[in-house]
């Protein structure tokens, strides 16, 4: 069969995890839902007419989002992860190109790609900082703008100023609030000013829950009129929308779990002050190469190529997780020194 | 925000059925699960864990898949509903337009459409069967070819004869075959010799989770290959993986099911033959404009415009249901008789 160039030319995402015995890998939460969620979760999918289709366009969930958030419906579209309002997102764009700012989530090139924009490049700063004036200066003749914010994989959220002055440009952003809960810094009420504002988000993070799948955009209702127009009926199965709705009606349990997140994060921060980078995300990046020593231990954590070749990215885990994770990455420091000072000791 | 032309001309999918006590109009299982297999669903959910990300490409359910076809894994992509897997499949077609036979299911255009293809329609003949040799023209110059079999909203399947023939062209062939298990008639062994066909099917139908939104494709490996480089990873939940893993493992509670919508079909058929099209699916199309009519007997069947305009399109449900179809269908007939009667007399 002939396949398109385009397509020819892709790498498949690469696939499946490590299997390790402590997960700190893809910045999940560590917790299963608490007891009396999962219950009501489970006695609400009992009832469920799984033989029905959901409803074409989440209605009950964009309502419930709509609520939390103070917005209007007409504001939200619910999705199949915040992944696919990106897929949704590139279609409404106009141009050749879009503008990223590396290093940054990975699935901003590979919608763009496939949705046929050649993605341009403007890397952040030593300190992981955004460039104004050369992002500036690249969308100007550009579709859009993708920033995460606190940016995955580097954990630092970026200054609501800057972002504004971006949005000035009237070129759409779109801005990925993944990992926003953990900030506290949501850049939301924004939409009400700038049309051209997209802001994604996800139940895969605080929430807690990766595996239903779950995302949201949130904008202008001229822009979310947009997306209904190129998201196709029922993109968000009805168990998924369920527990969405389950999740926002005691979101306040969530809460503690975050603030818990936070202490822990703040813990490994202050121990390993010397190798890791500001966060205000699940995670932290460390400037240690401990990714093969980690595994060993029966630790996963992420590894990137390119400019964070030697670094790693370790999504905060459990008290117990994050000691073993803690001993493991001294042990690696002591066992690098160690080295190295014999290793002067033997020239 | 400016939005390109392409999006602003798009009208987004009618969304929210007619609230009726009998839904005969999405084409869906009338029937809950069996109990027992709602139990082990729910028992397997109970146990899942809701943080962590589903397998990227639903490998085990994948397996589960291939072995229910006796195919390999390799053979076998998922998706959340057999629509995601157009809208993957649309990626990889080089051309300027595909081919449709209307009348046939909406999402080929939409999704055609959205990847940037004009439609080219080479409609059915008056009797609903395809027209082979415009056909094999039109897809001369064209990217790829949608075929629906049984064929929605129509209700006939094509013959194996006829589809080899276009699948003789080497352009590629999307085959939707989510009516198929009422059929009986499934074109799958053909990917073996065809490398250009790319055979659809849901578990939205006979399977009866149209609310977990379950799907795959079927085809060579090399097609599969290119197909999961364009999906993105994640794509199904863990909740409708497990669903979809479980109705495998017991495939033949549904087979029971299956038997009884084909009687309730037949007897529908021949209590309507003089209105209805032969059927080999879970619906009938009927010659009969009782839309409005059978609304306001609490009763929602599907309508279409242009050439189906005077006719609907009817799930077959539950017995009890069917009994309520058929009684107010007679109705419907008998007060259509009586006024056309008295129309004449009126003269």
């Amino acid at each position: 069969m002939t396949i398109r160039d385009r397509v020819k030319n892709l790498t498949p995402y690469s696939s499946e995890r490590e299997k390790t015995e402590i997960r700190l890998d893809k910045n999940e939460s560590p917790f299963s839902l608490p007891k009396q969620l999962k219950r009501r979760i489970m006695t609400q999918l009992k009832d469920l007419p799984f033989n029905r289709y959901p409803s074409s366009s989440s209605e009950g969930l964009r309502e419930k989002l709509a609520d939390f958030h103070s917005l209007n419906k007409e504001n939200v579209v619910a999705g199949s992860g915040s992944d696919q309002l990106i897929a949704y997102a590139v279609k409404l764009f106009s141009g050749d190109r879009v503008v990223i700012t590396p290093p940054t989530f990975s699935m901003y090139r590979f919608y763009s790609n496939l949705a046929g924009f050649d993605v341009l490049e403007v890397p952040l700063t030593e300190d992981f900082d955004l460039r104004p004036q050369q992002i500036k200066d690249a969308i100007r003749d550009s579709a859009a703008l993708f920033l995460c914010s606190p940016n995955n994989p580097t954990g630092n959220a970026f200054e609501r100023k800057t972002i504004v002055d971006l949005l000035e440009t009237g070129k759409p952003l779109i801005l990925d609030e993944a990992y926003v809960d953990f900030s506290g810094k949501s850049e939301i009420d924004l939409i009400k000013e700038y049309d051209n504002l997209i802001v994604l988000r996800t139940f895969s993070k605080a929430f807690g829950v990766a595996g239903a799948r779950i995302g949201y955009a949130v904008a202008s209702e001229t822009t979310v009129e947009h997306l209904l127009k190129v998201k196709p009926p029922y993109n968000l199965n009805s168990l998924s929308e369920t527990i969405a709705e389950v999740l926002l009606d005691n979101h306040e349990i969530i809460q503690d779990r975050v603030e818990f997140i936070k202490e822990e994060r703040n813990r490994i921060y202050e121990r390993f002050e010397k190798y890791s980078y500001p966060t205000e995300a699940n995670f932290l990046l460390m400037d240690l190469d401990a990714h093969e020593f980690l595994l060993e231990k029966g630790i996963g954590v992420r590894k990137f190529p390119g400019r964070l070749a030697d670094k790693i990215r370790v999504t905060v885990g459990t008290k117990k997780e994050n000691d073993r994770l803690i001993e493991s990455l001294e042990e690696f420091i002591e066992s690098r020194t160690s080295s190295r000072l014999s290793g002067q000791q033997g020239r």
